[in-house]
């Protein structure tokens, strides 16, 4: 094969490497893996990015990817594992041949492994673990020592480092010497005589730079540097907040112990809002692929949470059966008070949740943040009973009628701009999650609220 | 100054370099405001982030932000500008002394440079592009030619690319030898005679490689070309899908025209999740530093939705008045059932929308997963029918009461399944963002189903 062969060929898999899957790909493989083309199959699924191998392999019935594991098993790609969901993951873990796991596992970066495995139980983890040369065993097993959810999980261990006095002529010819360098890396991280890093220089800046400019000269102007055991929420933020490509990480004495680059941040910043966005609607750690009886029971105690308030907002209602029984209208009515209360606070409440998130919601300006949702909430409040107010009177020709909706309302939409700021605060300061609690608090305070407003001035006014 | 005092200095630097803003941090910047401390202030911001200070700015009051403008003024870094959130953002650059302006924004990359200033009118524009140097200015408005939201708008201009038939060798000569290289940037980019990206090599590669290697050889096994005019949330997929860290843009003729690279996905990213998360809630493109007006206007629409919801779901309860006269318990615990369906149906359309947004429900699986929700709908909706049955009957002393309020429970919980999952669904079809519309449209079906199926089978049942 000549240089031009060489190229075409390059150019080709380039052309390939314009990765979607489509829906007629999936299709085309179901009907691969029914026929039992093994041939197609690979003609198919060799093109393939792991990462759409994996959305693939989830969208599928069990059936299906069952048939379609045994008729691949033997290309079958690690990198796939790492982009599975976890629990079409364990599944394909427990049908794949163990030869054809222990070969997967072997092709990751440590780091990968690590989060392969971390949630496994410790007959599992020994099965991959086996299955690794030993040094890459002693890599996984030093970054579990670190606790879950912590930088010392996320970040590798291959740092490139350089002393701090040297110039960019040393660092270039040291790295040109290495026979190894890491798969992925953008700095080269300058430490002192104690291993502490210093500052870091991008391997743009040494290619640009002359040989006898000292590399401190040289260094990023942002530089961060993470502590082992810094919550990987923080790290990701940190990512985000400063725009961070990698980050050196050190132990207690300020040792460079290892890295962490970008994309392990986007995957921690990427599950966090996947974490809030589910949490607000009180929907677990669920995902698509969890079986039913999961999802049931994931679901059931936010449902229950509901149930109980829902039951305290009924009782509200219990005290007014005489007036109801007289007035039937309010019967009608008043779902739309602790409806319109409801949306409110859950506006209210999503944009605090999220701003504490982001950060941007502080102790500095929460009075601030608290007045201005309130005087939303009279603003709309006064727009709604207006209309609501006239609604009343043309539907059930009672001036009185109106008034009373038109208050409730103005009462339950401020009241629904101070609970939907306040209480996510509030939450976030005990150390709970507001994302997690503040929905079914907020709700309950905006039906209890509506109802006692509307039906006790109803009691008041009308009777 | 000797090399070690240099060093010591560098040090210094890097220990400041470790960055978070403190509530501390803004009381003493406030402090020093009301004082009028010049010297003070810029001994506390100068060591700040660009991304704190706007944070900084953005949780401070209109009054203090004045203040600090004109006392720091002549120091503003553009970086700031590009951090701060919009609102906030114009009414600092009318703060801003011209010149001082001008300065700021000259320090920006070009790419940021127009994320600055896409959102202003005319009149802004030409204000920030006067400050500029003429090639800067050219670039801005050749990116601005690109539609709003597209790659080509996304996209950093200056590329480094090598013929597809260099060595190692070669490559690395041709960077050392620039006088110039962008800022940021990972790879070389490969290019065919007709400037059509073939391949990307990592710098981390390319030092690692003996000099007579050809580049094609070690190029990424990853590799992604990006239409320039490509919807920036698709870009923002592909670099998280598939782990991108830069990717090449091309034109409607193949050739290479700019580079995306991570930190400007990652920023699109964090607004496509900000959307959803707002969207779902009914709450527009809202941010906490927006006027109390502009948010009041932003929530006004989804609240008048869910008004027009609210009145349809009433209508059912007034087609039943004449039972609830007779059995006022009707009216305490019908909100019971409507709350724990929109509750239900909550769940099942966040997470459909959330998978919809990363692309795991699709047409393939899309009836996979309807039945799974509705048959996890029919378990909880058995689970609180039983718990809704005994309390209606203890509660109300009523077999019948309870037997009612059970089915309807059952019933909603179902529909809430099915709506929640298949709404979203239908409206993506359509080419409508599932976020923004279907929250009213679930919590409308699951409203008058709910009431609908609990006084319709009491009205059969009981009277």
């Amino acid at each position: 094969m000549n240089d031009t062969d060489l190229i075409n060929e390059t150019r080709n898999e380039a052309e390939e490497g314009s990765y979607k899957l489509e829906r007629s790909d999936v299709t085309a493989v179901v009907n691969a893996v029914e026929r039992g083309d093994q041939g197609l199959l690979s003609m198919l699924m060799d093109p393939m990015h792991p990462a759409d191998i994996a959305d693939l392999l989830e969208q599928i019935s069990t059936v299906e990817r069952r048939k379609l594991i045994h008729l691949y098993d033997r290309e079958f790609d690690g990198e796939i594992l790492s982009e599975l969901d976890e629990s079409i993951r364990d599944e394909v873990i427990a049908i794949l041949r163990p030869e054809v796991l222990a070969d997967a596992v072997r092709e990751l970066e440590s780091d990968d492994v690590v989060d392969l495995i971390e949630d496994m139980n410790v007959t599992q983890q020994d099965v991959i673990l086996d299955a690794l040369e030993d040094s890459d065993r002693v890599a996984v097993e030093q970054s579990l020592a670190y606790p879950e959810n912590s930088a010392g999980r996320l970040m590798q261990r291959e740092v490139v480092m350089a002393p701090e006095h040297w110039t960019v002529g040393q660092a270039i010819d040291y790295l040109r010497e290495q026979d190894t360098l890491p798969e992925q890396f953008y700095h080269v991280t300058l430490v002192d005589p104690r291993l502490k890093p210093v500052g870091n220089v991008t391997l743009g800046k040494l290619m640009g730079s002359k040989r006898d400019v000292l590399l401190w000269e040289i260094t990023e102007a942002v530089f961060q540097v993470i502590p082992a055991m810094q919550n990987e929420g923080d790290v990701a933020y940190a990512f985000n907040q400063y725009h961070l490509i990698s980050a050196p990480v050190v132990d207690e004495d300020e040792r460079l112990v290892g890295v962490i680059t970008i994309d392990d941040a986007m995957i921690v910043l990427d599950e966090e809002h996947e974490e809030d966005i589910l949490r607000l609607a009180g929907v677990g750690e669920g995902s698509l692929s969890d079986r039913v009886i999961n999802t049931t029971k994931q679901r059931l105690p936010w449902l229950a949470v509901n149930l109980v308030t829902a039951i305290a907002a009924s009782l509200v209602i219990a005290q007014f059966e005489a007036a109801i029984t007289q007035i039937v209208a309010l019967a009608v009515l008043m779902p739309i008070v602790a409806s319109m209360g409801g949306n409110a606070g859950t506006q209210s409440l999503t944009v605090a949740v999220r701003a504490i998130a982001t950060k941007d919601l502080t102790g500095s300006n929460m009075w601030r943040v608290i007045r201005r949702e309130v005087l939303v909430g009279l603003i709309n409040g006064v727009v709604f009973a207006v209309i609501m107010g006239i609604v009343g009177l043309v539907w059930f020709g009672s001036p009185a009628l109106g008034y009373v909706i038109a208050a409730a309302m103005v009462i339950n939409m401020v009241v629904a701009g101070l609970a939907g700021t306040a209480i996510p605060v509030i939450l976030e300061k005990f150390g709970i999650d507001p994302a997690l609690a503040s929905g079914a608090f907020v709700t309950t305070v905006t039906d209890v609220v509506g109802f006692f407003a509307f039906l006790g001035l109803a009691a008041l006014v009308l009777l």
